[in-house]
């Protein structure tokens, strides 16, 4: 599925399609949502993953903290299905378009990952939560599972 | 302008600005255009380039191709003035919506870097071009600068 790499102008002008994937074997993924154009969250996809996401039509990445292929919505329900996947310039990260329905995107219970924005020009930065609520209890959906956010 | 991590539940659900950069010290960014909302670029930023951000309201990343602090438009022009940051749930990912005028982003000319998609459920993938014209000519506005693409 993947094409080499073979020059500039290959990768930045032509119709190839020849990822890159970082020293992990990850390329950086930016999810956002196809009717309200939010950017609902940041992940990583494996080729694996790249490559499933292709094939069915549905967000796989790969989870670094859990280590493993991460089919998006298998346990909360909140499948992705995509709209639209555009690669960059140098073909080193990928933008997905995604339908989530009503649901969410974020494990924290919002439904963006960037729920929370911060001040311009300002030395005292405190965040401010964009979203009021949250779209679903965490505790309940991701019951048992350890928290993926590492300190 | 940094606080430290201490909990999950402060990274998460705090108003704390904790951010967390990777192994090289680097976050990565997302940056759309306010007005469009569509996807311009992925890119990094040090923890300098996130401060210098922050505190001119003008983009600043990091360019792991030339190895510098890179203030956004200081070549071709188009700076980008911030509208809005978000930070994700964890704190290792950044957004910005940004105001670039009538300009680009993209280096190789066109208004985003994501000017190609790709097809989904297809064993043969072909990039197709979404932007059909180039917003400015790079080889008159970078001329004498390597291309920062690699292979």
């Amino acid at each position: 599925m993947f094409k080499k790499r073979i020059s500039i102008k290959q990768v930045e002008e032509g119709r190839h399609f020849s990822p890159k994937f970082n020293s992990k074997g990850l390329i950086p993924v930016i999810t956002t949502d196809f009717k309200t154009k939010e950017v609902l969250m940041h992940g990583f996809m494996s080729k694996t993953a790249l490559k499933k996401t292709i094939e069915t039509g549905e967000a796989y990445y790969w989870s670094r903290s859990r280590k493993t292929l991460w089919h998006k919505g298998a346990t909360s329900g909140f499948v992705q299905k995509i709209k639209d996947i555009r690669i960059d310039d140098d073909q080193d990260s990928i933008w997905i378009s995604v339908d989530i329905g009503r649901g969410a995107s974020c494990h924290v219970g919002y439904k963006s990952c960037f729920y929370r924005s911060l001040p311009i020009k300002k030395k005292n930065i405190k965040l401010k939560f964009k979203e009021k609520k949250k779209k679903f209890n965490p505790n309940i959906v991701y019951k048992g599972q350890p928290n993926p956010t590492k300190l």
